[in-house]
């Protein structure tokens, strides 16, 4: 799955970012990615399969969010009964319900939704099981050993693929647990940690997913996950939902990213191809 | 790939629509329904592929649409030199770009985008190439005998599938020509004919596809083909990319379409598995 142009884009993206020399202030994000080969092309074989999973939540205005706030606007600009058609604007956040954080959401100018090469949306996917962990602490951080004890388990996450967290968080998505904010509004749900960041980065991994509000742990204050991740050139996926449904190995992963120019993301349609 | 709770929504879609009693009064809509069973899930063995094709058009602001003003506004909420992340509001007509055409487009209450069941977004597609026909008179209405010669060349089109249309117009989408307004302000492009959707309907085809502004040819001032196609409980692409690419016969299409409760249709992304 080679996508004409996608090497000159990222060929180009590369060199700007040679240029930046360190602007991702908090983090040694820039760095990094100079460490690590770009990530290669997810399918050199067939793939195949029998049936799909739905990996996205229905979203609606009240779908809970990072800031608390409603993040959808649905304005009706065309009615059946009067216009004889019915139509919407929408007035929305781009990180809102099941959605995409490009590689630009925490950098200066990496890649918009629009420019993730296609070879990087349609990927082996991967799903680690912290379900145990995350009910006895909803601050847990997937870490490099529960990837190592996964990978015992099911052989090593695909260079190319993608990392899913499955902490059974996408069952709390109508409640207050969703967003298990305290007294002083600090929320606590999983996420992954930034050391398990760096070890994906190393195997070539291109994206990593939750079921969760965010790539970070809701506790954390310094987004450390986001700015070792995205500035690397690597996407994520947060709020997915379905992930109980998907084997730990062995499915393909669509990401129906939005291709709007310069967005930092958005709201996506994710299946699991089974 | 059967969707859990599917067969329920179409079942109470169905007892709804019995009360509707042809309220989509320009057109036979309601009634033509009730003469089609309902379509059968797409794949029932084995999809494989080995390479995927974008069939989605990068999404700006200056976008061509159908009613000739701009659909689309990116409103930025944070910058990261100042806020240490990038992030827009976007501000968007539903029917913007490649975009899905949801039953509730054009009928009181057919399913929104997030009610389509899953296994009629990931279905067979066949291709009709008519670019020869509409680069020659821009009014073509793809027609029964286009439909009958691409079947006798290249078998039936799918029962559960979707029949897409390339014009060439795609091509078009950065010029003037894309919407082909005439002095009077009319458009000329291709699109389907009424007499073709009900020919598709008879043959169980869930889903119509444009590289074009419109499920109706540009100059339709009663929208036939939205009025006979939507209301029947299936839906629409329009301003599909790189049909060029796809083979007549033998692609999964996989719509990602937006899951917005109650959305009349939205930008999707859209690939053909090949
Ligand atoms: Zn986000
Ligand atoms: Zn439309």
């Amino acid at each position: 799955m080679c996508v004409p142009g996608c090497q000159e884009v990222v060929a180009r993206r590369l060199s700007r970012r040679g240029l930046l020399k360190g602007l991702v202030g908090t983090t040694a994000g820039a760095a990094v990615f100079a460490a690590f080969p770009p990530p290669r092309a997810a399918h050199a074989a067939d793939v195949s399969f029998t049936r799909a999973v739905d990996l996205t939540h229905a979203l609606g205005e009240d779908f809970p969010t990072f800031f608390g706030k409603p993040q959808l606007r649905m304005e009706r600009t065309a009615e059946f009964s009067k216009d004889g058609f019915n139509m919407y604007q929408w007035h929305l956040d781009e990180h809102t319900g099941t959605h995409l954080d490009a590689p630009l959401h925490f950098s200066a100018d990496g890649v918009g939704a629009d420019e993730i090469p296609m070879d990087q949306l349609i990927v082996p996917l991967v799903v680690v099981d912290i379900r145990e962990k995350a009910q006895a602490d909803p601050d847990h951080q997937l870490s490099v050993d529960d990837i190592k004890a996964f990978e015992a388990a099911h052989g090593d996450v695909p260079a190319g693929g993608c990392v899913a967290m499955n902490s059974g968080w996408a069952q709390h998505v109508a409640s207050e647990r969703y967003r298990n904010a305290d007294a002083e509004g600090a929320m606590h749900f999983p996420g992954f940690s930034k050391e398990t960041c760096l070890y994906l980065m190393e195997k070539g991994v291109v994206g990593i997913a939750v079921d969760t509000l965010s790539l970070d742990h809701g506790a954390s204050k310094t987004f450390d996950t986001h700015y070792t991740w995205l500035p690397s050139g690597r996407w994520g996926l947060e709020c997915l939902a379905g992930l109980d449904e998907v084997p730990a190995t062995g499915a393909t992963l669509v990401v129906g990213a939005p291709k709007i120019k310069g967005a930092t993301g958005g709201p996506s349609r994710v299946f699991a191809l089974v």
